[in-house]
């Protein structure tokens, strides 16, 4: 693209393990990307982009590298290999970051382990983990309809033989057609309070059923389908008690803002993919009767202008707020998590996922603005990524019904407004 | 939908065949809400609604009750009606706008021309316009690529014979495949200044073809398609030379005002719908733990209260530029335009423009986002609105790339900035 | 002031009488313009400009002609005067708007003893108005500190001898220093359901102090002192009980919406005046190295874009909520109030007060961006109406603290959120 | 402040010598707190402040140790230094942020030398800094009325002795009342082609006066009086010629972005003192009928959501820019500059600079709406602040009358719009 460049103002891996991670999705966007409109327009899942992923070990992202994977380290650089793989294609991005997301809890885990020399642990963990950077893709929903995400509603019933009959509909299980496990959140109700558990299904077991039912304003071909159980059994060591029903633990704090800031960083990639996509086409097609570009014309370099700031506002908060993550973990071991600053952090990244979803969403808007009608049309990329990049804000924790509501009371050492 | 309604609120006719003309929008509006999914869907053209509107007369709408039509008479009542249609399809109703656009000049034209007492031509006058209610549907696109409106590239040149020969291609070209006549401006150039001119051409000339390629996010019902001239001969009188090429004359500028608000009238009515639509939803769906509606969380009440907000502007705003125009049309016939005042209205009209696209658009936003992701499935109307209503900042004249530019200088006393 | 002018943008009286009343108030304007520095400096009030508008008559402006009045019969109309004299000088505008509104209710009741012609009442009132045209100025304020407008913490206790004790505070008492008889909200509770009464206070009675405590960022001439009563003795008639405590009766809805529209009109005149003041700098000035003026600057023009648009918002929602509610009063007297239907104009007029509000304070802000720093000193009247127009959004009902949460609930069928 | 802090959030030096400067900037700020009312309510200098600094060595918060300075070495921990004094008094903040600027310069230059074990001139440099810290107070305006910063006016012509006569007048001279020494831009016509030169004038050379003018609508404790020139004499060495008139090198893009860098971290640093006090008032305030603290209402929570949001792009864009900024620093010393990077950081800095400066208003604004009125009142700090946080935009480079017409070109390879 012509004029001045952003790469002082893009994001950068700031590790060396960052910087092969981003250049991998780089290299799978620019695949991505070709196949992203046939996608598309099918609806359907680009399941040849995962099998280069499994094969390229991208899906090992954030694993040791001792166990097969890249071995990132920091939530910041994680995001910036989305962002790169953003910019490709976005339903791509959001796809493989549930398995990302699903293997970041697990890493932390095992480091808490290293620290406590438990090589047992350590060993289990290792194991685990090797299988997910090729073997084992996972899907990790928590959405439910009509429910808070504290609050599944997707039964885990003990049986007498001490297994376990899960029942109830996950919905938005990105990465569903490729994934070997999925792993949901459940409700226990045996008699006292409630517990929230997790439980781990491996796909074909009988009772669950991934239906091909996405079909949405964008972000087509993500395969976010439902998920149904119906009295699906599983073992019992499939289920894993973890905390009181209607809470928010630490952890769970944590691994939201680790794993949605991957999110931000792939609608981050939609958006500089737009402006790159309108910056191109304005300065190169003239208008009459001056015959000037149409990038010379005020107008379109007044939205130009806006899409920088806001894109300047969407990295600097999307890499401030991985970067105060990766202190506050480098500080806390799993286990050893601190209520007063996690929730700082909460409020931060929320501001942060607020911001970046409705700026990506402007970023792209300008940028069809800038074409003068060109981008309106289905034959142009501009014409996806303004369905893609709308899915952001919808995505949990929080959308922009629930965020003021948490931010400002929370604040103000209150508690939040409305179910959470 | 529960709660306070919008009766006293929303847009009234304010005459008596301002109601009848907002009667049989409501009632085209009803059945074209039922066809528009599928039209949607295969991106094809209501012509059976457009046909059912020539039966009605409601095509008639602002020509004399006299001669066949509804006999509307402020553009103030033509918005209400167009307010009423866009609130069942977006599509039909730019649709139909263009062909009612067709017959405004006319009618004023007529008008000028019966306080002159010159009855050979209000004669003349009299049988186009009864033709316009039921013979003659007109579609009149005035966009080309790479150029502005005031500067049409489609060349007009004379032959020998008196004759005219045509070639270019006119976009956006709404309402295309019902259209009877086209109406498009061209470029007269033989030698000294050029001149602009509106050429007229009856559907089936030879060396003139409409495509059928009209594919884009939304609007996907309006026909938009592009309309090919090459070396199509009419007749000497079909085509007439206006103003010089490059300018915009006060009776243009009256046009532009009274057709766009045309359209704004219909971009209001998505909004409603959309408004209607997550209210509905809203008002009825629960979430637990609380089992409380929808409705009854903070955040998506704030939601609401931005869309009242946002549509009380774009009402307002189209309210009183209509009338402004309206008293300005009692005072100034055809023909006796004041620059002065046409240019204070045109600035108006920028910002109203400006507004109530901007805002259309916003309200859809916060209706999707008030359900919460529902709205976001290729299932829900709010999906389709949000795709349509996009369309409405890239009609002319002027685009968001332009506005700024022109109400800014102009409100200064000096020239517009960019090609105008 | 260079430039297309806003003469037929502007608000316009639509009645003889409120041209008569415009031009009072232009003419009051012009000379509060002149005092206002000196006002705003000292912090003292233009008791002179009061004085004047006593002898034009000007204070009469909602009373019957017949009765020594200037006749205005519309809302609307009132507004577009308040808006001529908020061009001149807010604090003045404000100030003489609380008298208006004080007399807006009696002639509303009056004209409803018309219709029944119940002569003597009738005849009771006119005396009133009257003696409201020159004898009496009112200031009715509302406000208390700590608690909500439906909720009066003053107290009225009545004697065993009949009369009534009053002992509580009101604060922003516009209008104070002028006014002979003092209006105010008071709670009488004498055991059962708390009932809301309004009392009345003639200046000088006994343990009623207005004190001289109004030191305000701006509005710094309104006079809107602390009102002080301490077992303040009045008579008996001077307590009338009129609805239960906590509630807002619709007479209350009406005259909120039309004495706060008054209101609005002199927050869009002071943004009227910010715009003129800045686009005569602007095209007045030049700049080096081209030597241009500001105002062919497109940084500049840019600004004076979006205060047309701004502007253009202003008006029109303040014009379409005044008509609508003129065509509800002419339809509903006094005592046939209609719930439902006042309730959406009220929902349509907390809209109008937040937009013109919030619009009134980025005129000025974008007036004085324009003018580079020079709006910014002291011996600039930008910065005055700066000060100024910030006072608006804190006047009731509703502060944006209220607003969004009264809209919101109200327009999905629920209460509000919050205390009302 | 009760709630959920920002010990997180905070901006948080990096440096040990950050660390310390931090420390000071917050013992300065306690006490100028105090003092800010009375400066403010006078126009006075904070005089005794200054000296206060100078006494603690806070002014040679850039200049190594070694020298008796702090040693800070990154522009992020200055402007986090300059955060922390904002937070107290923003006059304060801005006059002391001058001085600094005027050393950071020197520094780089010192720093490029030391590469070189050019020993003489390092020597030479020390000095100069060494004086910096405790002898030599500098205030080095750039900005006259009635042209850019890049095209100065004030002249220096040159006498037949060798020495130079300065005549022109520089305004917003804030820090002016404390200042030693003067270094301002000049224009040298020598014939050929405009040079821009820094002259260096000694406080009391003839011809020279700081006048007394200072009067604003915030800021009023700055003492940004004019400086005026008249015929005023100084050596040959007082004056050097740098670069080309009407141009803007490197080495001044990047001391713009440093001491403007300082400048955000004052504005900052009032939004963050309007959040804090407004939580203050709001979580012990109470109000009837409920009884409950203002806190606790939806709207009150609503407005500090949008501050948290509002402080949290400011933070994360202020701490980017000085991270890329102090990396850019590291790799290019003095003189060895890279224009296409530096242009690069200038556009990502205006960014930053247009939203911090936006935001901060924005966050005072609602801090003030927060009160309910309260902070309308001239006894709170809340009044001050805004009409302290307003200057922002105007500082220089650039204002909102530049950003936009900057930012949009130069990001699509094309010159600036209007004069720079």
């Amino acid at each position: 693209v012509a004029g001045v460049g952003t790469s002082r103002r893009e994001l950068a891996p700031q590790t060396e393990a960052g910087g092969r991670f981003a250049e991998l999705a780089a290299m799978h966007a620019s695949v991505a990307a070709e196949r992203a409109p046939g996608h598309d327009a099918q609806g359907s899942f680009p399941i040849q982009t995962i099998e280069e992923m499994r094969a390229s070990g991208f899906l090992g992202g954030l694993i040791p590298s001792a166990l097969g994977g890249v071995g990132v380290e920091t939530v910041h650089d994680w995001a910036v290999g989305m962002n790169r793989l953003g910019r490709g294609d976005g339903s791509t991005g959001i796809a493989v970051n549930m398995h990302l997301g699903a293997t970041f809890g697990m890493v932390r885990l095992r480091d808490a382990m290293v620290r406590t020399d438990n090589r047992d642990v350590v060993a289990f963990f290792d194991r685990l983990l090797e299988r997910r950077v090729r073997d084992e893709i996972v899907c990790a929903p928590l959405t439910e309809r009509g429910t808070t995400l504290n609050h599944p509603q997707l039964a885990a019933t003990r049986l007498p033989d001490g297994r376990w009959s899960l029942s109830g509909r996950k919905v938005f299980g990105t990465l569903s057609p490729a994934a070997d496990l999925f792993s949901v959140t459940a409700v226990v109700d045996e008699g006292g309070a409630k517990t929230t558990a997790i439980a781990t299904i491996r796909q074909g077991t009988p009772g669950m059923a991934v239906l091909d039912n996405w079909d949405a304003l964008g972000m087509r071909a993500s395969g976010s389908n439902d998920i149904v159980f119906e009295e699906c059994v599983v073992p019992a060591n499939a289920v894993v008690l973890t905390h009181p029903w209607g809470t928010m633990p630490e952890t769970v704090m944590v691994t939201v803002i680790a794993q949605v800031s991957g999110l931000l960083g792939v609608f981050l990639g939609i958006a500089e993919a737009a402006r790159d996509e309108a910056y191109s086409l304005v300065t190169s097609r003239t208008k009459q009767p001056s015959g000037a570009t149409l990038a010379s014309h005020p107008g379109v370099q007044r939205h130009a202008a806006r899409i920088e700031i806001d894109l300047a506002v969407c990295r600097s908060m999307l890499d401030r707020v991985t970067r105060l993550l990766d202190e506050y973990l480098a500080e806390h071991p799993a286990g050893q998590d601190d209520r007063e600053a996690v929730t700082e952090l909460f409020v931060e990244f929320q501001a942060t996922k607020y911001m970046v979803n409705r700026n990506a969403i402007a970023v792209v808007d300008n940028a069809m603005t800038m074409t003068g009608g060109a981008g309106y049309l289905s034959s142009s990329v501009l014409a996806r990524l303004y369905r893609d990049v709308r899915a952001g804000p919808f995505m949990q924790s929080y959308s922009p019904n629930e965020v003021v509501e948490f931010i400002g009371p929370t604040s103000l050492g209150l508690p939040p407004q409305g179910d959470l």
